[in-house]
């Protein structure tokens, strides 16, 4: 074991909350209380415990910290800055502003050491939870006996307020059942969160809830000494088979006099006048001293002007070289283990040839024109529903690209989520590629997020549409990231049927494309589904939400009379002309139709031509965002001119926004609850049958 | 202790799995699983535990029974049938179908004997513990020494499903901390789900879980005979203080032949096969003798061809008059106790006259003209952010009306949804009216969903804008029940500002207005936000989305010159005319805005009245979904005719749907996250300063 040197952690401590109370003062908003409270363990972990090389965050095999309690940002921006990433005392100084490394809640960007984004609580957590799955599965992979590539260990640090979280249970009750041994949490247990102690709504026995689960649990008092931390880490690094959990009691807000243990740290300044007790009580008094003199710093008037100067003139940090030298140390002492591993790296590359160039593959995944041929051509026997079609071209996508990996929540059965030719991974099996995530939807999507994070994965989630309400904090998430995840929401609209409404999406589909960064795509037949994931894999820029049905899409949706790559040029744009009037050159009608719309659209459009001898046009808008921001001539030129009456078809909700349409548009949509009854039954009640739909159009165009 | 009549329950309870098998066989779509494997203890509760009173399902001292695992809901509607309530055996056959009373799963309906409506997992759980804090807070309200008005029990149960989801964690979480001894929980352990056996993902201690979270933990084996199930719920009954959970293990599909104890069972019909073999094989095969003759009934292949008549046929249900007698004798059973409680309650009404008519008062909650009186001239001295507005329009309500409870999930120092002349309920003082909910929005939205449903409690959830995703699932069964819920949703937008995009809402806004059937208000000032209460209040009919800015919102935005009456008319329409030029016929542009943009808007509109010479109508729209159902009339004339330059102020987003607005109008939205950076800042950065709308504005104009 290495022996810590107590006195130096104990001044990098100090200094941190020096970092943070300054900092925060500043900016007059940060949280100050838990690096306050967990600086002596950060300063820890990172100085002694993290294998990691902080001159190349990108390390594939480094050990992973992520800070689950995101809003302690100052405690994370501090240790890097003090190890050495790339993150500097200018850019601490910019904390919280516009545009600086140092915003109020970590920012995903591996480069200068932030793993994931964090902040809503209990996510980080999560993510962790898939890093440790992605661990496993890379050593399962690649790792040959003597060749240990992948054995790196995730630690994360989550507060009361991460454990009070359903999420947390759900993905420490998975982390459990599969043994993730590379897995430590730390548990900052100060009793205090934003409305008061913890005692007047948590009180259950956190460690006897992690034994339940699997998982071994560790104690640590941190309020004093830290030096035990360091112990107890090492100690749960041994145990295997579990994941562990170190309950480490700590001060929120430790080092001031008056806000100390109280929420009044937790998310505000401490003042000047905390400041000032901390310098005069802290091993931070030294650098003041040699700044100020000492007797400035011993008189509590004027260090209190000497603060509020440095405060109100947003004065720079004091540095403290003699702490950033005993930090960066870690960079020296890694550095045998760093090049331990690239000298492995380059044995394996010589031992392992193959393998390498698959390594080389995965951890740089793309498509090429080969694969986009399949996608491009993809075509089925007879109308299916689109889930079933997904499900096929899912498999398609999982048999090129060896990245994708995932499953659904207890649903794999209806989603058709599922990657046919593999297993589960389970406990001490990690070959498989399909995961079961149990009745557990946002810890599926969270820790698929975690599994996204490093590029070698690429992860799929599935649940009912109606289900994305219960993980709609990790969707958000993975937008926010630009996180390669690939959504496929099933079972969309009243069409389910009898299930009812609590299972019949009405709003959902709106609602997703109302996030930014991530795509919705709606398909309406077998070639749609297939442009779906080619777009995905293409772009590898985000995620995407893949809605589909449980019934058969309409014989009518499917034309396999379109050029393909001409027809993907233009799906691209979001929405493309699926059927119009021969001969036409200005239609009388546009019927626009998204997914299991179309086929209904596509027969009206046909009954108006026939009884009504007018000119009509479909259009397909698989993806409202991107036709939306398409340009102006190729909107101007699917929609023709304002005149021209525009119906759209669509089985969900455009309740409100409705309210700006175009005044000469007719919008056929679903505003109500769905009922329990068969889809074809509802098809009719709501008035989505193509005589209704006929009717509707026929009475206001005549 | 009741003795209970084992072979009369093992009768009632084949004949429910008769009833379950044939009624979903018959529309060849159900959940069979759990019906089969609880019918015994199902039975027990309904005949011997539950004091209830069939005749009178609305009986407010009544002990509730929700199924949380609503798939199983032909469990329900057989207990219902045949212990006297509303439902018949041809509501039964009307299984599944469009208005019958029996839908897919459970939808609220007291008059029916359903508490509430169930299926997405672990809802039902949830809404029990709040069911459970109303009867502890009913009791300490009402309760005097020798008058247990309010003494009921709330049973739950529960599958490995509801389990695997956060939210029954949360909730027991919380439950265990308030010692609700009032809530039993039902644990139907069958360990399989639609997956296959829980072992694939779910094999925590769950036991222990329990008991980490303050829980009296019991086991019971119910695979065989149900008869220790009645002593196992009579035994935890008697326990003091603490929720308590029985762990049953039972087998799904149980009185099957292949399909019992498989993932085949949950929710598909079982198969003319099995029911043969069934019927066969359980205490049904007398009453298919009676009616076919006992040769018939032995002969597998005749037995068939019956069977199979019977579905295709939708033949009706065979009836059970020994089962039915014995089943309803609990009406009889249970009429002393409910006889005995109406002499309670008049002798109450003797005893305790004030607190009689307080009583009634808190059962039919109203507002009445005096009160309606303080909303509409609701006026701040000066302008603020209308969180702290909320916050004390929400105190003035709970003044006037005493069903008002509720909370934050640990943000209501932030929030300002906090009764400051009460506080928290704690474990055995429910004097409280404040709820400290902890950092568990899913169980504070679904606890209050509970304590919604028997009308005697309004209560009101709170957090911050963008961690509505962490309780959508329950605020869209608070609209699909109609319940009076009310939502307060603070920091709203990128104006939180320093603690960047993960705590910037901008997709939140428009996706509440998405769901139907609850409406979302975005008050701009003072005014707006008593008249968005009030509206509630005089309505009663449903749940209300309240979204504040944690900023103040600009002086623009107050105009105390409006005469109130007739403002609140037109409010009620969802937009008005806030501002228009003097002496206006037709405006030249009309400016609309939500919220915390109103300020904006009409100090942009002054600017073009000054420098454009141009008449300006400003609108204010505080509820988008209100004013699209207006009345055309209305419409037409705030919005003035479609040559008119429209333009509408709103920092969320409209991304995707913007596709359909008129072509003419102007939409100033967001359609990308926020950023970690101040507030006033990024409205620079997003062009929402008034001279960045001026300009786009005239741009276009011109």
């Amino acid at each position: 074991m290495k022996s810590i040197e107590i006195q130096k952690i104990k001044e990098a401590a100090d200094y941190i909350r020096y970092l943070t109370l300054e900092t925060i003062e500043k900016a007059q908003s940060g949280h100050p209380g838990l690096p306050l409270g967990c600086s002596g363990l950060g300063a820890i972990l990172y100085r002694y415990i993290l294998n990691h090389y902080p001159e190349n965050p990108e390390w594939i095999n480094r050990d992973r910290f992520v800070l689950s309690a995101g809003h302690g940002s100052m405690l994370l921006y501090s240790l890097l800055y003090l190890s050495g990433y790339n993150i500097s005392l200018e850019d601490i100084e910019k904390f919280r502003q516009l545009g600086s490394k140092t915003p109020g809640h970590p920012e995903y960007n591996i480069k200068n050491g932030i793993e994931t984004t964090t902040g809503p609580l209990a996510q980080g957590f999560s993510n962790s939870v898939g890093m440790a799955i992605e661990g496993k599965m890379l050593a399962e992979k690649f790792n040959k006996k003597g060749y240990p590539l992948f054995d790196y260990t995730i630690y994360t640090l989550l507060g009361d307020g991460c454990n009070m979280e359903g999420l947390s249970y759900e993905s420490a009750s998975l982390a459990g059942h599969l043994g993730l041994d590379n897995l430590i949490a730390i548990y900052d247990s100060n009793s205090i969160s934003i409305d008061g102690s913890t005692n007047i709504t948590f009180t259950e026995n956190v460690a006897k809830r992690y034994e339940a689960l699997g998982w071994e649990v560790g104690f640590c008092d941190s309020t004093g000494s830290v030096e035990s931390f360091f112990e107890k880490i090492d100690n749960l690094k041994k145990i295997e088979g579990k994941p562990k959990i170190l309950i480490t009691k700590t001060i929120i807000g430790n080092g001031l006099n008056k806000k100390k243990n109280t929420n009044k740290i937790h998310g505000s300044a401490a003042g000047i006048d905390e400041i000032v007790y901390f310098i005069q009580n802290s091993e931070i008094k030294n650098i003041f001293e040699r700044k100020y003199g000492k007797e400035s710093i011993q008189n509590r008037e004027k260090l209190k002007e000497i603060t509020q100067a440095r405060v109100e003139n947003k004065e720079s940090l004091l540095q403290n070289k003699k702490v950033v030298l005993f930090m960066k140390q870690c960079i020296e002492d890694n550095k045998p283990i760093y090049n331990k591993w690239r000298e492995l790296n380059l044995k394996y590359k010589k031992a392992f040839p193959k393998e390498y160039i698959k390594l080389k593959q995965f951890l740089n995944p793309s498509i090429n024109d080969s694969m986009k041929e399949k996608f491009l051509n993809y075509t089925e026997d007879k109308p299916d529903s689109t889930r079933n079609i997904a499900g096929r071209v899912l498999n398609l996508c999982a048999e090129q690209i060896p990245q994708i990996i995932g499953g659904s929540a207890d649903l794999a059965s209806s989603t058709k989520a599922n990657l046919i030719f593999s297993k589960y991974i389970e406990k001490k099996d990690f070959s498989g590629r399909n995961i079961a995530y149990g009745i557990r939807e946002h810890a599926m999507c969270s820790i698929n997020n975690g599994l996204a994070l490093n590029h070698t994965m690429i992860p799929f989630s599935s649940t009912f549409l109606t289900f994305l309400d219960y993980m709609k904090p990790g969707v958000r998430l993975a937008a926010l990231m630009k996180l390669n995840h690939i959504f496929i929401f099933s079972h969309d609209s009243f069409y389910i049927g009898e299930d009812g409404p609590t299972h019949q999406p009405i709003e959902h589909v709106n609602s997703l494309r109302l996030i930014p960064d991530i795509y919705t795509f709606r398909p309406a037949n077998d070639i749609e589904t297939a442009f779906s994931f080619l777009y995905f894999l293409e772009n590898l820029n985000g995620p995407i939400a893949i809605i589909t049905t449980r019934q058969s899409v309409m014989k009518e949706a499917y034309n396999g009379s379109f050029e393909r790559s001409e027809l993907y040029k233009n799906f691209k744009k979001g929405a493309y002309i699926f059927y119009e009037t021969r001969g036409l050159k200005n239609p009388d009608i546009i019927i626009g139709a998204s997914g299991s719309e179309l086929g209904v659209s596509y027969k009206t459009a046909k009954l108006i031509e026939e009884k009504d001898n007018l000119m009509v046009r479909v259009i397909s808008i698989p993806c409202l965002e991107l036709f939306s921001k398409s340009d102006k001539t190729y909107k101007d030129f699917l929609l023709s001119n304002k005149e021209t009456t525009f119906v759209f078809i669509e089985a969900g909700s455009h309740r409100g926004v409705d309210l700006f349409y175009d005044r000469n548009m007719i919008l056929i949509d679903i505003q109500h609850f769905g009922e329990s009854a068969s889809g074809k039954e509802l098809q009719k009640e709501y008035g989505m049958l193509c005589k209704d739909i006929y009717d509707k159009i026929r009475k206001i165009i005549h």
